[in-house]
């Protein structure tokens, strides 16, 4: 069994992670840390944990003490955070995953610049393995500390991936206009996601200058073997959750929407949590709850363009589910453990 | 006062329409005609107009009687039905504003092909006036026959045609990534706007292939004075009305963005119903219910592109109320009469 | 021309106060308060109100100044703000029309207890008009100071006063079951309406414990001419606006629908903004943006219960509308200018 | 492992009981049947099945030779049809649980009353137990056929039946105000489930002729022993799932929250799906998509009412799970099983 505490438990993020994690046959929660409800029981504050998760929580600063007890550490905590917390020592200790950002870049200049605060623990960087498993799974099985993906990096990544591999762009630009559910925004108070400000609503925010931008570049540049500049415009939809992003770029004239699809499935055709789909186009409620992505091929020969759509559960495959399947790699368990119904086949 | 009529008065577009009729200072409903509730009160079916529109319903066939007794017949119809409807027997009879698609190309051919249906009356495209407005109002006030533009197609539009004027765009294809309300899909049952289907979810749908494509490619090539291709993604988003367009185009490097807003401010600074945002991001809620397009302009240097986000209401300004503003234009009212809860300045 | 002011202009029930005044055919907005934006203009706050509200805020220590150039001050205040600012000096300067809860009770002490405050002014209980015209017309006409009921009051009063008058209810305790919008909940954050925790979920809250409710009864009480109790549930409903409420009252065995129907038709019958409707049931979205209550009489043989429902707009007819409303009453004007699309013919 | 066949496997009911069916530890799939769909998988008509259930449909007539392969047919259709396929001879091959309403109610009249025609096998009704676990475990566990209890009556049920055993109420009748979210309605086609008919609306419907109110009265006076009247309000909620339902009973002047408040605790305190709440109030999305039900006692003083509020999620608690509860009874199966996260102790 695999003892586990997660830091940053009472978010979206950290609840999500708890409801997967008290339903894995292989975990055992040994501790929920927070900021701000030291003592509380985890299902007081949270009733639809009644009888489940009756753990009462520890703050965020009995941490050191804890990962003494378990194997695996999550933190779910605002960026800085995680970087000002992790050091050797506690990589000595307990396996890391973190669900925020602050290990997804590989130059520090780049947080820096992006998150406009210096990189509290730039050292750390390199040691890092960026948590997408479809893509990065050999090196995660090996590492300490696992840089979970952001929710639109993991979406726009794995809609993209398999024509960077292919050097299919045509253009060093590509354009990904993504729409996302209000749980993206976290369970702390602001005026954007109170309910009649954002109900029956849509809108673009952060158009162009969203953090997730140079972590997606950085990943599309690694596998195009050549730079990749990112426009990506980031929207905010009325549902709870959901992500789907549509991705346009421009390929070679011969292009068809057939290679497309075969060059898709069969990257994709052993993944147990990606689906290449055949003729509908991507809902986010078809993926809801659980940790699939699906995608879907489209090609416009009027434009020479493939439009390629991405669809998943932010707060699952985007983050918590995950999470979980990164547990799974580092810890020597079916990779699908505790996140399908059933057992399904893993890659060999 | 106006004498009007309205074919197809029970659609949300012909709901919407006779809400603003009703409430118009300067109009009088003459009739309303369906194709399945003869005979029912208009108030019966919607009571949301007790005491306001009791009017029974007449049936479709009593047009050509109706219209002898109206300046203006506001069609609501399916594709098809308005070209099969009018002829020029009829428009000696009465002015036209049709809010359907069958008047709004000039190649009947692109009908065809785009519609999968031969045009029911080709020689009626030449003397169909586009009806946006804020780019043809001198066509319109003279015309006979308007053809409302599309609900996507005046969102597009409006948030591209300054860059078209200009010659800005550096290639000839622009990206335009939409996202609806359900009222688009209209009142006729089907299982994709059936409530639990896309509650909660957002997909898109006709990916490169929908039918106001040709509609907006002909209007920006006639501004670009050349070819424009258009890819297009509209997406359905759960909420009731509201449109946001996201458009992307290519610009010459010494763009900035402090041109592009004065391209904008100075192009629509007179006009009631186009809002350049000076900051905010567009947002489908501050528009609802109103004949308001909302615009703003970004500029990516990291990628040379433009990135101009447009919100209307789909209903009004999108349909309905840019019918009432083409009424207005077309019986010499004030532009703004019955769209503004006061009167503004319109352009001299 | 009324002048007319504002403090708490930018709430949700102010904002929409605003609205109804900018189109008012009568009034002329002179100041806007509020607490925390003085200096910014309104429609840089909100810009739904570009070029249609460009004032700037006020702060609300400015009103002492204000009211000098006003013939109306609207209040939509915090419970025990209004009460603090309202004395003899300012009501011999301005009439007050006050959308909050201070001036609705005339007994101190309910106040006391129900609001959990000694009442600010005490001595202003018994000039205060409760503002629900199609109960209390003639009195409000002569008011200087008019107690906005609260919106559920509203709702269940004008559900259930024909009731009350005809001595109906057999036992003295009256149920009544509502569901609200978020919108009631105000513009103040708070995690209950943070859009994820309230999305796609029903819940009741304040059960029996509701501060409407004194109000309910008082009101009640008074037509009944005996005491009434009230059991009033009232629950948070995933939308933006709209209250239903659901009331059952025990009557004689002799009852029957018909008669009901009557009684509350010929109640009604030349209320502009009542609806008796004759079959189907009131939905929230048949009134939404209207000053409208819709109601629906029913009786249930089997139990010698009427289920009478109602439903109206919170922020209109149970508030900024009804606000307007009395403020026509106030000032002599027809009592549904500014509130219809067409004048309607008002009781003689 | 149990053979199962899911007859209606299309609808939302029979969807969500595949999901739990597929999950199910000790379950095999054996095959699903529809009635247009025969020979599409069922993963390409519900592409969030993808990998999982690629099963292709039968058609409803193959249902004979299905059953002799099957332990369970699960039967998820319209009224009527299930008592037209049931018969003695089925019965023999297979032990049924249907999802429907046709065996619920003993008395063949009182069916064909309510639901106006008449009963197609009254024979069958003594022998059919009623399918609610918590109060008829012991009868359930012997069944050849179970009729699974509505998703009103579940909710109701679960809500008042401690009242009842108590004796406590007052009066004979009980009032129940319930909340539903669109799901309840189904999937077939229709224009009050239409997306833009009911979004952003709360309206009751059927109110006192509701179809769940004699299955309700039937259970309740068989444990109160003696006759019980409801008057049942139901309200469609715009949210996929969900019931919350507010009851209210007249209770002895003696009675006080702290007595209420034990006698559920001690009824429900073994029971795995029961959660009596000790102080907030139960939400919907507590328990979407959980076979959990949530319920809170409140007690009104001033008017000697018992306030009784449940909330389950109506596919889940409501129908799907509770078959699938159903199922584990009737087979000697854990009763959680294949409903929880982690095995709960059942009572003993």
């Amino acid at each position: 069994v695999i003892k586990v505490a997660v830091a940053g438990a009472t978010g979206y993020t950290g609840q999500e992670l708890v409801k997967l994690l008290v339903g894995h046959p292989e975990v055992h929660i040994q501790a929920l840390l927070c900021h701000s409800h030291e003592g509380q029981t985890y299902s007081d504050l949270f009733p639809q944990f009644i009888g489940e998760v009756d753990l009462p929580l520890l703050h965020h600063s009995a941490i050191n003490q804890v990962v003494h007890q378990c194997d695996v550490l999550f933190l779910a905590l605002p960026h800085g955070a995680a970087a000002s917390l992790v050091d050797e020592e506690l990589l000595s200790a307990v396996k890391v995953i973190d669900l925020g950002s602050d290990f997804r870049l590989k130059q520090a200049s780049l947080y820096d610049k992006w998150y406009e605060m210096a990189h509290p623990g730039p050292h750390l960087l390199n040691s890092a393995v960026y948590g997408l498993p479809e893509w990065n799974r050999v090196a995660i099985k090996k590492a300490n500390l696992v840089a979970n993906p952001g929710c639109y990096a993991t979406t726009v990544l794995l809609s993209l991936m398999p024509l960077m591999l292919a050097g299919a762009s045509l253009t060093d630009t590509v354009i990904v206009d993504a729409k996302s559910g209000v749980s993206g925004a976290g369970r702390a108070l602001s005026l954007p996601v109170h309910y009649n400000e954002c109900n029956e609503s849509v809108k673009a925010y952060k158009v162009a200058s969203h953090r997730h931008t140079p972590e997606i570049e950085q990943e599309l540049a690694q596998m195009a073997q050549k730079e990749v500049k990112l426009l990506f415009t980031p929207h905010l939809v009325p549902m709870s959750r959901g992500i789907l992003s549509t991705a346009y770029v421009t390929l070679n004239n011969g292009a068809s929407v057939g290679q497309l699809k075969k060059l898709y499935e069969d990257q994709y055709k052993n993944e147990p949590f990606v689906k290449v789909l055949s003729s509908e186009s991507p809902e986010t409620n078809r993926v809801s709850g659980t940790n699939n992505c699906h995608i879907s091929i489209n090609f416009d020969e009027r434009t020479g363009s493939a439009v390629i759509i991405g669809a998943l559960d932010n707060l699952v495959k985007g983050a918590a589910g995950q999470a979980v399947q990164n547990m799974n790699l580092v810890c020597g368990l079916p990779e699908t453990s505790g996140l399908v119904r059933r057992q399904m086949l893993t890659p060999a």
